[in-house]
């Protein structure tokens, strides 16, 4: 599994995203899960580490942070691999300013959690683990 | 804790709604939580079920089906009640048609998941199990 | 076959509404048809009803009034259905305001007939009763 | 004369609703006119209640709440009666979120009053009381 | 009667729009009607046509294809005749692309059918032939 | 009290905008309010009033005419005092042109009274009187 | 006859304005016409100057520069007086920056006439002299 | 000079048009200009005759009907000849539906002239025969 | 092959339109092909030419010039044929007037060259007469 | 060097105006500039002002306020003069409402300076009185 | 030559990226000129060859990829450089989701070539090849 | 301080980059500042040093160049630090295209500086030098 994104900003103060990231791994290892991660502040590196998950990774749990908002680039490098992808973000993006409203990235992930400080990232993670063998049979019959 | 929602039509033909229901009151009940649930067409019936969960759950996980994308009145209803209220779509309402990419609700749910299809409700539920009292005392450095 | 709506208020005056409706039936009966009919202020009792008709009709005359131009819920719940809905207006919603000129459930209808007072409601149901066994057959390729 | 609308979550904390409504109503009798009022969340229902208003009242002093703000249905109804409406609202609602700059109700209503608190209500009663005499014999001129 | 428009695309393959016309001129016969038919693909020569239908028909059947979105100019042309127009399309126009969506035509026709298949033009001429005389004695009093 | 605006062209004809004046003072001094009236054609003499006002007056009912939906400067002065200010527009500007639906006046008020003839003017003046104490106790929380 | 307007000023440096005005009154005296004029940068003395113009002037010639693009207030002003206005400009607005591509003023005059340099105030003024005892008995069918 | 246009509804009924031009002509022809004219329902026709003018006249008074809002070939038309055009309008353009507010073909005429009957036309007339040769030398500077 | 267009009017000047026409049918024919050309300011006449154009070439190379922005009823007939078309613009469409910066044709082509002058021809016709064989194989594929 | 602009209300109560004004004054003089300055609530006036600058200035330092922002008027004067302006604003305008993120006099400007308080004159003023001589010869390479 | 771009991954699976380059560079040094390519996910790392490219190759063939919708910053790099660029796209941008109906790029290319496959590389460089003098004489009279 | 920003292209051929940047270290250093300066073409890169920077400067002078009009990335790097940011531009970026009217970066900036060539870095820097003390202890006052 890969967590992958933005260091965002909002998180800062309250927890350490390193220990976030602790926390995680540690949890998914738990349910008998391997989980990578990576952050980058640029948009061409993370869409370099996306196209090469697609076969070192059974799914991405992914902050783009603000790049959500216009890069039509991870979107496209999103679109192009084979693997499942959740868009996470910590803070509620529709409860901030309207450019926050609309993501360009969500109508290529299979679905987004938002609002629920790194929780967002751990049921996320819950996701991959509990379902990714129901999803993969499941997702024709649920597009 | 109170799941409340529109039949959402996309979930018929591969599971039963009740059954869903069935397994997540199950679930609840496994972590020591209480599960409610009610479906209503209805917006006015909705918002008279929102004004009365205030003093009777500890949070609310919302499915508002299409009304998301019009109902400032569900808005108002949720903005005016003291318990947290996460929406909830099956489907990623951000891969489908462009009226169904604002919902109006969102800015004053703590947060959404959608696309996860019935993990979708389940994810909400474990939020609130696990973090309820975290959510509590965190809320106002999380705004 | 199945008449639904809202109480159109442009009828009043004119011609009453329980008279037109008497003549449909009529018209209908005469045709080797029967036809139900059902009025509500109600967005969730219509949603209610159109949810009840699928396997109780062959189609549905649907005379939405001004929820057309609003009502995500009333398209969801007509998409859900396995039977044609045709949606009618009494007056020429076209020529009237604009928030008139888009009706947000006619993409899911198999067709319109507005404009044309009554007789919108029994040239629809005139075409159910002549074209329906065609309709079923022909509508793959219609599309 | 008829006091209309949804509960207000406004108004919730500062002063009980029914103690608004005894006073208005004091107000009213003391001024020789007698009140009724309604409140319901169900736009439906209020949509009954303003078609029967027609023949038992003088005129509806109406708070729709956030419904003003996308429900045709409910200036259909208004505009279909033969008694005058105004439209109040306890908050201003021009200083509030862009969604709630345009009353889609106001229109069809003879005025409207909002930002006045509780006053909203008692100076359209006021209104009406003082002036409907008045505005029986000027409507034609003062369009 | 006359029915005139664009040969629509749609209709290739599956009946020949020859035939239909047949079709609709024998039933029209059938009901004591005389009916006129013509079809061009120039904008120009649908207005010449139907600036001289004036005193030669009784009513105007017309199919303006996808002139329907952008011709002012038949939108004139129609608005500046004494005889009623009726906009037919043979597809559903509201659930195709969204510059569909909107017939800048609409509003100077009486009214419009669209989506039923070729029968949209004989329920278009069977309003005619049974109410145009009841069409002429009504029109002031439903607009 | 001050009242304050544009000759208003839609109360020609009915009233003399003097009979209406006079009539406000006599119904202000009867309650025991001074009032003070001052009418201009010129943005900029009613925005050095309305800065003037603030030391001279407890409250400003302010007819602001067509300046409303552009008038940002006459918006920065109302907001640069601090004594109440209510809008008010002898007819109901809802129903008119669409450039008239937007005041962008109205954010800076306390709130409006539209649509009412010259009883806009008095019911705003009854406001003030009754209702200032309460106003100034009360607005922190009404916001 | 009344001209009215700013200084326009594209007519700077090619010929001078009073020498344009005095060429003008000239002409019109020529044709048996009083003229008049007037320049103001405020729009304020504008509409004074229009609303007084009612009585005293047979139509007004009135280029209001920039102003047509915003005020309001003096498309208030021309609709509120009994005697024809025609919007003059010597630059072709249509063909500069799209904000001058709309006058909120067009709307409320009987004509406009723009792009013809000088000759736009002449041919203006030719109309109303040559045409003006046709306009008043004409104008209710050419609306 | 070529008066060249649609035949413009809004001009039936109170004068003949061939009762216009020919009126026209004869005011042309005292003031020693021949006058050609032309009228089609065809926007090709109507191009068609535009390139041919460049050799053939001096100027062209042109009245596109609701072409003028659309036809962006017609604009291309125009800005390809070497002769100045004047967009005439019968009506007053702004007055009307929102759609003819704006003309696409203004931009590249020297100027407009709207609301003034078939006096629009003769006071183009008037413009060229007076003017063009004042045109020709000034229109480097005027632009 | 066709080559099918507008006179566009920016190749005027520069070299003469026959010229290229002949040069790229010298150029087709070096290659083995064999080209026809057809030019109209005609919507209505170039709709016809598409139409018939199915049976009798393999290819069209189309310059809609200005109607490339409006006319849906060239697009309707561009898809409903069975052969591929190729929109061409001598200039830098881009790179103009907004207007211009959409084609309503482009979506129903299966390819665009704009801006190489008549070089865009060229170009296309080339790849006509090297791919067309891939292209009919490969056309599932590629979209 | 003139200082021009409305009184500012975001400056009251921090620094008194005619202090900044005086310190101001005292540092133009300090490097051998003379500094006048004016203010007025009129966009009349303010027109006026700048047309009269032409001659007796080098350079206008100008704070429109909220004219800023819909004073097409004010645009037109600073466009028809010869001397540079530089617009300040003391708040950060693209960090307030949304109405103030666009100030229609900008592009007629050389420069602007906004979000540091009255320090925004002094830096204009400091550009003014160390780079004008540069300003002259370069201006036309630096657009 | 310089073959610019992101790998457009709509070109997986069928060929060979690599392929498709060799293929480019043997097909130019046939027709004798020498090709070099780079490809990036990173807007910087374009924008830094775009600005070495100006001094080292006599023309660019961009495809940007999605950054086509949204880089102003690569606009500005291609617009500060002296040689000639032409964007190209395997598919048919017009044809997908309507973000990608705009490119912000074109604007400061010579021209576009999409929806032809690779191809589209393959013409861009053919036109260069042959028409690169031609560009450099004619590109003046062009514009 | 730090100087940071793209490599405008708007100063090339004017003065070199590097004289300015050598220039303005001169001058901070004539007023005891310290200066650094970084150029990236990198919005990754520019993200990572203005994080980086909050420890190690007081403030940073930021030409963001074309990013200006779409990194919201780079506006939540600049809203997550804690020292002060002046967006610069060296041409007047509201007399360009549209595109370049709207910062996004700017609402989390304290100010900006346009238009004014190399001296909007300077005039920057001077605010800083000058007002850094007075910053800190007012900005609480000043927004």
């Amino acid at each position: 599994m890969n967590l992958l994104g933005r260091r965002d900003p909002s998180i800062y103060g309250t927890t350490d995203l390193d220990t976030i990231i602790d926390d995680l791994s540690a949890y998914g290892r738990g349910l008998g899960a391997s989980i990578a991660h990576f952050q980058s502040n640029s948009e061409g590196v993370l869409i370099d580490k996306i196209q090469e998950a697609t076969n070192a990774f059974d799914g991405i749990v992914f902050n783009p942070g603000a790049l959500s908002h216009y890069s039509y680039a991870l979107r496209d490098a999103i679109s192009s691999i084979d693997i499942p992808v959740i868009e996470v973000h910590i803070s509620n993006i529709s409860a901030r300013e309207s450019f926050r409203n609309i993501s360009v990235i969500a109508p290529v992930c299979i679905g987004q959690i938002s609002g629920l400080g790194s929780e967002s990232y751990r049921l996320a993670l819950d996701y991959f683990i509990r379902d990714l063998g129901k999803l993969n049979s499941d997702k024709d019959e649920s597009i």
